[in-house]
């Protein structure tokens, strides 16, 4: 098979590190069993194997086009989600009531982790399904959920989320699109729908017979002026195809892609500027206006999108994260076929991997590559945990958790999952500048991550302003805890693990210390700070996160074990002095960014 | 005229802080006044933005293509090169004895840069062109730079580098090219060359009349082997036209291009595998062997070819340092006309340049990218001491100094300026992850610069095996009086510039007592540290730069003391604890990268 993550490390994080049998015990999944997880896996492994990493450069090389008829994908796209959907991996996480498979989120995670990493543009248009029919599950109404949410499961109908406008990137709060009413539909109030939406991936495609489009926009105010900020946008469902009487396409809706946007990599998704309600070419009804149907009440838009988007976050950190992964086996290969310099004088030429300073890459890369990972799977699992855990307070304590570990795992898996994928380019040389080796496309793939849903400094925001402060802090004290856990075990182990337990407490204290006094420093110093408060957080969790593991395997002596103390060894040494660096940074509390006047810039004031 | 680099800021790097001045009043330059230095800026930054900026996006949608004429590169990039020499740019340093302009260094490289920023690919054919000149006016024979230099000083033969073989790319010791004697010539002994070099940049285009290679070949010994090692290496000129008797194209070498390669970026420049002496298309005199001239002695020719190398890893960083500037002037500019988000509730959009974050953003950049431009520029006024200092001491002093930061000033630039871009990418967000906007375009080309030239790996043996380690350190000896002097006068400025100061002489004397404990740790140690000893080296020497310009601006308060002052500030407070914080690392001199097992990456051992 084709080495897409190291899958006797994914074993171990599955079964081992976060106890995937704890889930399977549990009511909701108790239909599964070990040995279904691990064919689940297998068959993950060998589609994303043959139909997704088969044509992952020639989605590279070529792009979606946009014609008369709409954009078209390269057929082994639709071929490949065909395949996707037949095998029922688009069902992975949905209840049986919907025909899912009622998998757990970690598993479901693992799966979508290894299709990703052979290929991540033709993967996103599963990943946005999914996301798409389990926000309609959660949030529609029983009719809103039978008619789009089931289509979407099943893999027929693609679905999209139409969040940023040209004039609105990250400031949804000024998003123009409009919804007029227009009545009653057998799916609940319906609105016309009048605007543009930037950058939808799978805003239009030739794969799938529908679209379901999840649409943020608002509904005018008595005077007819729309509502200003957040408080004011609502949820929309807006097929590409209104749905004849028995569900299937109908006539097209008033949704036309007005360009498509030529990107670094990440090129097989198509990503769209898409008007709605033109009524240019498309006029339902004889008239302009995109037909929608308003999901839960008007005005909680934006919350019900953060199902989604929480979610999307979440796996935008998973296609980082198995993107890096893949880059650090192709590395491993290299460096080992690759013949080049000498260690000692006079000797026979070596493999690169036999030279210090392309290990020190490697370890480097695999502690990016598989702590990103590990660090999602573990948001995978508190997500199942939410949902499912046996108690209210465990439940509550997951929901905590996660708030305040999602900017992180987005975060933190797009910077340095990255550069994980900068490290593979260095690895191979000149010849991993060019195109024909994976590196230099895994590379320009990868760099949307730290941009799309929510940038580095849009996190940075949401964990200083929000998520660390909620209930005064409860978040930062329940991840103690587990830390300190952690700790307490590492000190009953041998004197590394333990010499790393004492270094990591330390630095969570100062941590805690910092972030608590962070709660009133005024908005220069916090905004200046926010990016860096988080990143120093990001790291100090995987740091945390390496130690567990290599605690986990540290009963008994075998080639895991080594690897995860290496790997924890190499952490500590390199990579926790970074967080010590940023926090000592941090306690001066500088404005400098915030009150830098702009004169510094050559910009005149 | 267009935005390169900031015109104002080079000027002040010029003639406030590198005293262009006191350069024009040797004897070398006394030809030239202050004014002449600004004519030819102006007229670079002219032609630069005219001719050179304006075919920057095409040349990256229309790579060069093989035919079976050889490689055919956009028209565009003839024109700007035969408009670049008509202008005189190939003959700015060289004497007047060969048509020369006879500027001195700093002022080439300031020209230069302006081109680079505006278009890399296109430029490099010049630098590799005047890089082969100069190697040829200093170690040729004086028919050798009358035949092969001065046509390329004049611009109408384009030049390049063949070192790496498709087997041996940072190993030269391992380059299997063979230079059989084959007589005598008018240009000294005369060889026949056999063999493939790979990543040779320019290596076949149509824009010039002839192309002269320098190629490293080594000379078999009595028993028909190949010497092993560097120390048989030789250096040889191979024409692809051999020259007719007045110095015209002749017949065709037996030179040939057996393929090129497709980049990440850069892609204007040529990149091709060159076969020497095959003998399948082209046989001069009848017979297989491409006709070469030997250069200098048999055996030196690495030692030779390092000339051109240490000049040409000096350009890299330029290249890095220039498309850095432009990448940072695009972002200020675009983060003043993207209006997004708010400040306070309620309040007018606000463009992007008043959030603090994006403030940090540009702020770092800035730091990295004028903080490489103005280490490489410091770097080109060491040439010119080297060449012109008034004095044996001086001069002396100059090489000592310029082979250390020589490592330094590749990679710090390389990397650093490759952050910049980075950043430049992340503050246009969506858009700069898209192919419309030049920061894309300007990250692909810069990705190169960590690479080509000796990697960022091969820098840090260089720097930690060699040049700390020469003459006992006095290379470190005589920058610690120069980083001395600077704490010194700082110390009688302001509070800001003294407390920036003692951090300086802090870390340094730190630096300095590590840098001298590493010369006897041991290999597993000293390569297992060596790239981050040199990067923590590379960031100090910034640091100082940065001081040293801040203090030049702090008689008088100006909006360019504002922002030295403020640049210094943040580098101070962001970047210099990196430094620290890389020399606690490298105080436990561990060997974990060397001695990691294998197992580790899954590599059976």
């Amino acid at each position: 098979m084709a080495s897409l993550i190291d899958r006797s490390n994914l074993d171990f994080l599955l079964n081992r590190w976060l106890k995937v049998d704890e889930l399977l015990a549990r009511p909701s999944f108790a239909m599964h069993d070990l040995a279904e997880v691990s064919a689940y896996l297998d068959l993950a492994e060998e589609l994303a194997g043959d139909k997704f990493l088969t044509h992952y450069k020639l989605a590279d090389q070529i792009e979606p086009t946009l014609t008369e008829e709409g954009v078209e994908v390269l057929p082994q796209i639709k071929r490949a989600l065909e395949q996707f959907a037949a095998a029922g991996f688009f069902s992975a996480p949905f209840p049986e009531t919907y025909g899912g498979l009622q998998f757990p989120e970690l598993v479901q995670a693992a799966g979508l982790g290894l299709f990703m990493a052979a290929n991540l543009a033709t993967s996103a248009y599963a990943m946005l399904t999914i996301a798409n029919a389990r926000l309609l599950v959660a949030h529609g109404s029983p009719a809103q959920a039978e008619a789009f949410a089931r289509p979407q499961i099943e893999g027929r109908v693609l679905g999209t989320m139409c969040l940023s406008e040209p004039q609105a990137g990250s400031s949804l709060g000024d998003i123009r699109t409009r919804a007029e009413p227009d009545g009653d539909s057998i799916y609940g109030p319906q609105y016309r729908i009048t605007g543009n939406k930037m950058w939808i991936s799978g805003g239009d495609q030739n794969i799938s017979e529908n679209i379901f489009h999840l649409v943020l926009a608002k509904i005018p105010e008595t005077d007819g002026c729309l509502p200003e900020g957040t408080k004011g946008i609502s949820l929309f469902i807006v097929p590409k195809f209104i749905l004849a009487e028995d569900g299937s396409p109908g006539i097209r809706n008033d949704v036309d892609v007005a360009g498509i946007n030529h990107k670094m990599g990440y090129r097989g998704t198509s990503n769209c500027l898409l008007n709605f309600g033109e009524g240019t070419r498309f006029r339902p009804g004889g008239r302009a206006g995109a037909v929608g149907y308003l999901v839960g009440e008007p005005g909680a838009g934006l919350a019900i999108m953060f199902h989604m988007m929480n979610e999307a976050r979440i796996n935008v950190g998973l296609g980082a994260a198995s993107v890096a992964c893949r880059a650090h086996l192709l590395s491993v290969a290299y460096s080992q076929e690759r013949m080049q310099g000498r260690l000692e004088r006079n000797n026979n030429p070596v493999p690169l991997i036999a030279h210090p300073d392309v290990r020190r890459m490697l370890l480097a890369q695999k502690c990016y590559a598989e702590g990103a990972l590990s660090l999602i799977l573990y948001a995978a699992r508190l997500v199942d945990d939410r949902e499912t855990a046996e108690t209210d307070e465990e439940r509550a304590e997951a929901d905590l958790l996660l708030g305040l570990l999602t900017p992180a795992a987005k975060t933190w898996a797009s910077e340095w999952g990255l550069a994980a994928n900068d490290i593979a380019i260095q690895i191979h040389g000149g010849y991993g500048y060019t195109r024909d080796f994976d590196v230099e496309q895994l590379y320009r793939d990868n760099r949307l991550n730290p941009i799309h849903e929510g940038t580095t400094g849009i996190q940075g925001i949401d964990f200083v302003g929000r998520k660390i402060q909620k209930d005064g802090g409860a978040a930062l004290i329940t991840l103690g805890k587990r830390i300190r856990s952690t700790c307490i075990s590492a000190a009953a182990a041998d004197e590394r693990l333990r010499n790393h337990a004492a270094d990591l407490e330390a630095v969570w204290d100062e941590f805690v210390s910092l972030a608590q006094g962070y709660q009133d420093v005024g908005r220069d110093v916090m905004l200046s700070n926010a990016t860096e408060l988080l990143q120093a957080f990001g790291h100090l969790v995987v740091g945390w996160l390496w130690l567990d593991q290599a605690l986990v395997t540290s009963t008994t002596k075998s080639p895991l074990q080594e690897t995860k103390v290496a790997c924890c060894d190499f952490y500590f040494q390199t990579e926790m002095p970074r967080v010590t660096n940023a926090l000592h940074h941090l306690a001066h509390r500088s404005p400098l960014p915030a009150t830098v006047p702009l004169g510094v810039f050559g910009v005149e004031q």
